[in-house]
């Protein structure tokens, strides 16, 4: 399923998140992305946290990350989530990082696959999300 | 009971845990103090992971550091790990971090509590662990 | 100079925050006070960067840390972060976290010292910093 | 320019890098490569942190990571760090990492440039490293 659902988020780089560059350590911007993807679920009615206290995992097995301009302390920035993607077991979401003059910083891109916390084996997307994200099918 | 035993441990300040100021960021040395504890632990024969996986927690109830002296990128720092109290439910742990010069960065202390996973609450220390410890006991 | 400065600030537990146990690992505290005092002084007018910018650090030179209750994956966590204290050249600030429900997880406080970037050494606090403290002054 | 060193590293996951799922979180991955990288470079007789000292700056432009099986809390893992291939101004770097029982956990792939300090550009690789690399050519 071909999807197009985008979410924004605005936050700063924190002091610990620097390195000894000036700028936010290149390992830093995973969790960014993982609060890009959080946060869209949530904006759609998925909290991850209860998938997870019900026993399903959504563990990253691949990521992408093109890095073309550092993000510095105490910037403020802009972060767009976008979920591309299903499969019967996985989610695509790719990642805009701006900075505060909308300067494209990073592109990412994180497969999830959707795994069952007892037998740690991938299952099909819960129901309750399909239909959620059906609402945002595309054509292509 | 009053303990004295001590662990060395050596490691390097990772690219990672710089910060903006070139200096090992602050709040990375309490995950230091925690391999000093790990590895002064498994000299002792006590692997934490098996205490976890044993439904045995060991929180960290309180932390004290003194930084002196900023740790840098790459620097071997040599830190000594002293057992020097328990409780009925708590281990007293003290910390000295030296650079190669073997200089005095930082001093702290942490209290750890034994706990149950489950139940949540402070429990014993477990016997093995007390025979085993009470080989170091010192009179004060 | 005593003083009575509080700051209030929310965020959530994010993910690279958790541990094994399911908590906020005890280390990430200290990134979670950098925060708030970096706030606190943003809302008196004093913007951390520029005073690295201008060649002033504030390194960390103690924290203390007291930890009641875990902090859990997305809890929405509210600091109260208050300068209690000036000397000459450090400054002291106290923090209270909370959780949703205003239960006190942790209760911290640390010194930082104003420092010369090019001497490494202690400085005064700068004047203009002076001066819009003096308005928070307690007598006590 | 072909290349094909390559360097072995041990290490354990740290407490602090887990998460939540009891694995290790997938964004200290990227540390973990970083360390690979500097001690693979070491083991050439190029100190990454000599290189800042003087100027040159190495971040990382890309960065590609296959999660296969996730590494736990305590695991001992084996990083193998290969650096593949040079142009003008970047170095490519391939990851294998895998647990005690020789299964591979991760692949990845980072690419780095050379980069001037003061202007921030890209620069071509200094002499002293090529005439280090070029031992390890290969003909492809």
């Amino acid at each position: 399923m071909n999807l197009n659902y985008s979410h924004h988020l605005e936050f700063r780089v924190r002091y610990s998140e620097t390195d000894r560059m000036g700028y936010c350590y290149h390992g830093n911007y995973a969790s960014y992305f993982e609060l890009g993807r959080v946060e869209a679920l949530r904006s759609l009615g998925i909290v991850y946290k209860r998938l997870e206290d019900d026993g399903i995992l959504l563990p990253v097995v691949s990521m992408n990350i093109q890095y073309k301009l550092p993000a510095k302390y105490d910037d403020l920035l802009r972060l767009e989530t976008t979920l591309v993607r299903t499969t019967n077991c996985t989610m695509e979401f790719t990642y805009v990082l701006r900075d505060q003059h909308a300067l494209v910083l990073t592109n990412a891109s994180t497969v999830l696959v959707f795994q069952s916390l007892h037998q740690g084996k991938p299952i099909r997307i819960p129901e309750f999300i399909q239909t959620i994200l059906s609402m945002y099918e595309i054509n292509q």
